[in-house]
């Protein structure tokens, strides 16, 4: 493909500056480092080698995958790999398997069936799969909430072969509200946590990695006690979320989707040419609602989308946009705005290329 | 890609019915034919020639396209093609008016600045572009909103070069309540198109095409007086909002996610793997709220998504989902939940293909 120009290519398209992931990567790295804990940043973010690297590169210690595919991508950068996610159906667990045959795998589940259907199939492939056994913490999503539970699965990966109890995971994703919350959050998050180490210590299993961390409660990730890793991902380009929070300020957004303005007919909008095929339709930021807001006039929210028609409220601006204008949108939520791209284009400075993301998809990963 | 088997095949992923979608497609095609109207159905939805050509097989007149790569990909099934958005940007001018030197291309657009460019970069490429003026009928997203101003653009639309008055386009979207607000929205939306179409004929610029129709307002498309065609795009596989607004029946739904039951440990509920980068986190539905419905347990909500996780809410079923049962789950807007799919898989009965996306994406397309 020819170089890419933000000035005149096709829209809408993401876009990353590469030295902010840079220096958001190293701002998190560093973080970590400096509390003791090890950062494994979740790839589901940007699925791409390039920015992947470049994690490694700023010191994260391996990376977190959701995915079989996100798994194998992954694999051609580093041995260290954690997935995040129980893998279910013989297809899945056949890729897993595999991959753990070659790499240091780590894998999450809440039940015995998943630890069962992996002590049997690693060995078939040569494997041993280590096993950190996933909490509820106050998600009410996936993960075990009692202690005995936990005890009861660690037992299970310690006993079986072809599996090897590493540890236990946790998501505090239910910990998006304002920054009292999040911290009041995090008090009883290391409440529920400590009962299970003292459960796992007291059967002579105490975990190896303890993994945890979410982009919102990043920079507080060092008062839960016994943590040993974050897996923040959003962190790396950060979102319109981010921003509402005050995780990241607007110079740390690495990520943006490039839009056109297409349409100006109806008074008191304008429409650009990203829609939720491009931002997705996500609510998720507090106050102004919407969808999305304009980098180079913040005043301005995406009020609604169609999949191929971004509405910018003018209401409280006086930006007068003239169809064929470009601008740039912060997406509520960046993960499911990258999803929805073919590439992205990334940039350091004035130089873009095409940014492939790889880990995209679903299908056998062949390099 | 060796066949796939709905008993196996690595979920989530997109399944089409295509008895369904040939039987929905007959359906709106004898439905138009009674009454006089055409049909060019959005292709958007599906993004696929094999259903494309099934619609076309129906009875469709042509097919209306979105995007640049869908426009590419149909020409290669009809030369009837409508692009219901206004190409803005070099690149994408270059690309529509290579295509209408080709194909009978119509561009609907709302400005006078989208049509001079037409205009002049149609004979560049040896193109005369068809012009359809959008009106804004009350969903207030795009389109002119006075008569004067659809007069105004068709009367330089008929005088410029390189392009051609071929009459106006509109989109009740903003119709989705109840049946009886559907049927008094589309009285109103009727008043609003006779202006225009009076004020049209009083300079001697009737419409050749009347372009209109949604799904939700579908079975009522004959009671707007002076309509032509209808461009229903969802009606060919259906979603749980047409369930919700009872434009179809269960046995008319031909899009569906199958996902694998991942996790149990949480009480109340039960998680797949379809999640918001299958279903997309869309809030469109009534009632009961969520993401989408379990078509094996219709009284089983997607209550909640993740990127990777759907919360099947059980209270209110006995179903007690075990680890690795397969369900399928009709999501609330099916258009955005294909866009989310790297393939589908199709089946007629008991035979199962893979099914290309070959319109999703937006770069050049290139057969």
């Amino acid at each position: 493909m020819t170089r890419p120009d933000p000035a005149g290519v096709e829209t809408p398209v993401g876009c990353v500056d590469l030295a902010r992931a840079r220096a958001n990567a190293e701002a998190v790295a560093s973080y970590a480092a400096g509390h003791g804990l090890g950062w494994r940043p979740h790839v589901k973010t940007h699925k791409s080698t390039v920015v992947a690297r470049l994690q490694l590169d700023a010191g994260a210690r391996g990376l977190t995958v959701a995915t079989p595919r996100e798994a194998e991508v992954m694999a051609t950068l580093t041995d260290d790999l954690l997935l995040a996610y129980p893998p279910v159906g013989e297809e899945k667990l056949r890729r897993v398997v595999a991959l753990a045959a070659r790499t240091d795998l780590k894998v999450a589940l809440d039940s015995e069936e998943v630890l069962r259907a992996l002590a049997r199939a690693a060995p078939v492939a040569g494997a041993r799969v280590g096993v950190l056994v996933e909490l509820d913490v106050g998600l009410g999503r996936v993960g075990v909430a009692r202690p005995e539970e936990a005890v009861r699965l660690a037992r299970l990966a310690h006993e079986l072969g072809g599996v090897r109890f590493r540890g236990i995971l946790f998501y505090p994703g239910h910990l998006r509200g304002a920054a009292e919350e999040r911290q009041a959050g995090l008090a009883e998050v290391s409440r529920r946590l400590a009962d299970t180490l003292g459960a796992l210590d007291a059967v002579g299993l105490p975990p190896e990695i303890v993994s945890g961390g979410s982009t919102p409660t990043l920079w507080q990730s060092h008062e839960v006690p016994g943590l040993t890793e974050i897996r923040a991902g959003s962190c790396i380009f950060h979102d319109r979320e981010g921003l509402e929070l005050g995780v990241a300020g607007p110079d740390e957004v690495a990520y943006t989707v490039l839009a056109t303005v297409v349409s100006t007919a109806v008074t008191g909008h304008a429409v650009v040419d990203a829609g939720s095929k491009a931002l997705s339709k996500e609510e998720r930021a507090g106050g102004r609602g919407g969808y999305g807001i304009v980098v180079e006039h913040p005043e301005v929210v995406v009020r609604s989308l169609s999949e191929e028609h971004g509405v910018l409220d003018l209401q409280g601006s006086s930006w007068r946009p003239r169809i064929g204008e470009r601008v740039r949108i912060v997406p509520n939520h960046v993960c499911v705005s990258v999803n929805l791209q073919d590439a992205c284009i990334a940039g350091d400075g004035d130089r873009w290329e095409w940014m492939e993301l790889e880990a995209r998809g679903r299908g056998p990963w062949t390099g």
